[in-house]
């Protein structure tokens, strides 16, 4: 029996990529609940948690428009990812219930809304990197830069976006939340889009306008936690040096060492496949014996039995 | 040292009722927290509901404005009710933390994502009574019925709302977790707005758009979670006769049966006193020895000392 943190990506929650709606993300949560229970089923303890990249920015896209009405007042960001993590949390904590029911296994699921401690002195708060919500045209991006002190980027030609810087992840403030719900054989969702931003201030905790890296996050809480496996499910079901390129070459199997020199070439994508594998490398590192392993949804219960995705370990 | 499980009405997520913005609410969560604490340093455990009325309307409105104008769907008003979950909870669940650690108490909270299972079969489904969202002239309130099904009702001059039931809640679905929750020590914060209202159906729960009563929810859960007191924090100091009129009476103490008798004469209002009333009865009633408490956010520490409130008993 083993103890898996998993790391679901935007796939999980859309099998569209344009459908945002909540029946969409309803439907997608029912099928992503059968490989997590899968797991279950083979004995694993599973803690889950997931991105939020699309709903956070439709949520706040939303509030934004509705500002401009003047009918209604701009929501802050973490209280935006706040709200992604209630909506999300709800789907998949249904849907794994209802598939455990199914299954014959006899759990509580529980979302726990999670914070996670940044440093206003991260570099990431130099250099706003991660674009989010609506695009707009540069008039409108002046202004909201004037009136609101958002930092505006064009994007590709699509037009202007907001950018957020994203810190480092450095403490999960509901870890002690977490761990006794874990011991007491629950299943847990948590760190929803890596959590909200806080920093900690004389006064408390303080929400900031950013994003945790989903899978920073994830590996954070993986060590919390004492798991064994950090699992990763994306879109792909491994890891491709290479990769859409001539010669590609998709990996069963990857040391910490050879990650490092495969992100030295520059193999894997920013904002994408890198920051899993530098959570892999990380949790990895942390303890001798602790595994990684990277594939798709469907591949999750053969991953776990050695025979699909790519295992990264010291 | 109490167990007590502390009903939040909408005066202690809003100081002025015209003001739904996060800002607003965060300043308030931030007052709210000090009653709460006081009651910890009383030496009480303390589990925390409470509503989310203006909250999920807000955000059932900015996504209905958002659909209008074709860019986003509709969200379902069970989704709306847990984004206002996630985000009441993350305001009152920071707000708490911090009143905790300028006061010395080592605690963790938690919000957990509530649902709570009601009955198709309940005759409120056959009677919407609950108004919500935003007012609508009489033509939009005829398109909105024939499109979407919406129950419409003209409201005191003011326009037309949809009207959704109010079914009595019957189980809590994150009850194995709650439980988890308190019995480690943690505080928890739980049924906000009464829970996401759901009907087992075969393949599992599934969410419906309904409005369970708080103060019903609460008192579900106090029984739960075998509370010694239920204590409902309100804008009044005490539950009143004649509220309003000549001859008003504040009462410092009541007994189930004479709840019972004002109830029948008409003395407390549907929507407000009267469901704290009824949850007060049923819980009095639930065990002897158990006690009800109903007063203003102010007075919740002086109220657990007998000296400010009204006590309700069997």
């Amino acid at each position: 029996m083993s103890r898996i943190v998993v790391a679901l990506g935007g796939n999980a929650l859309q099998a569209d990529p344009k459908d945002v709606s909540a029946m969409g993300q309803y439907n997608c949560t029912r099928l992503t609940a059968r490989p997590i229970v899968k797991l279950m089923m083979q004995g694993h303890q599973v803690i889950v948690t997931h991105g939020n990249g699309p709903q956070v920015g439709q949520i706040l896209s939303i509030y934004e428009a509705a500002a401009k009405s003047g009918e209604f007042d701009a929501m802050p960001l973490p209280e935006c990812g706040s709200m992604s993590q209630g909506y999300i949390g709800y789907h998949l904590q249904q849907a794994i219930s209802d598939e455990m029911a199914r299954n014959g296994v006899n759990k509580s699921v529980a979302t726990v809304i999670t914070q996670v401690v940044v440093d206003m002195d991260d570099p990431a708060f130099k250099n706003p990197s991660k674009p989010i919500g609506s695009f707009y045209t540069e008039e409108q991006a002046r202004r909201l830069a004037a009136e609101r002190g958002y930092v505006m980027k064009e994007d590709a030609g699509r037009g202007y976006r907001r950018m957020v810087p994203s810190p480092r992840p450095l403490r999960i403030v509901e870890d002690a939340i977490i761990r006794t719900l874990i011991e007491a054989g629950h299943v847990v969702i948590s760190c929803g889009g890596g959590g909200v931003p806080v920093v900690q201030e004389k006064g408390g905790l303080k929400g900031v306008a950013a994003v945790i890296d989903k899978d920073l996050a994830t590996e954070k809480l993986a060590e919390l936690v004492d798991a064994d496996v950090l699992m990763t499910l994306t879109t792909v079901e491994k890891v491709s040096i290479n990769y859409k390129k001539p010669g590609q070459r998709d990996l069963d199997f990857m040391t910490v060492s050879e990650c490092g020199e495969f992100i030295g070439e520059g193999q894997f994508a920013p904002g994408s496949m890198l920051p899993k594998i530098q959570a892999a490398v990380k949790f990895a590192k942390s303890r001798p014996g602790r595994r990684v392993i990277i594939t798709s949804l469907g591949k999750a219960e053969e991953a776990m039995e050695g025979r699909a995705g790519t295992l990264i370990t010291l």
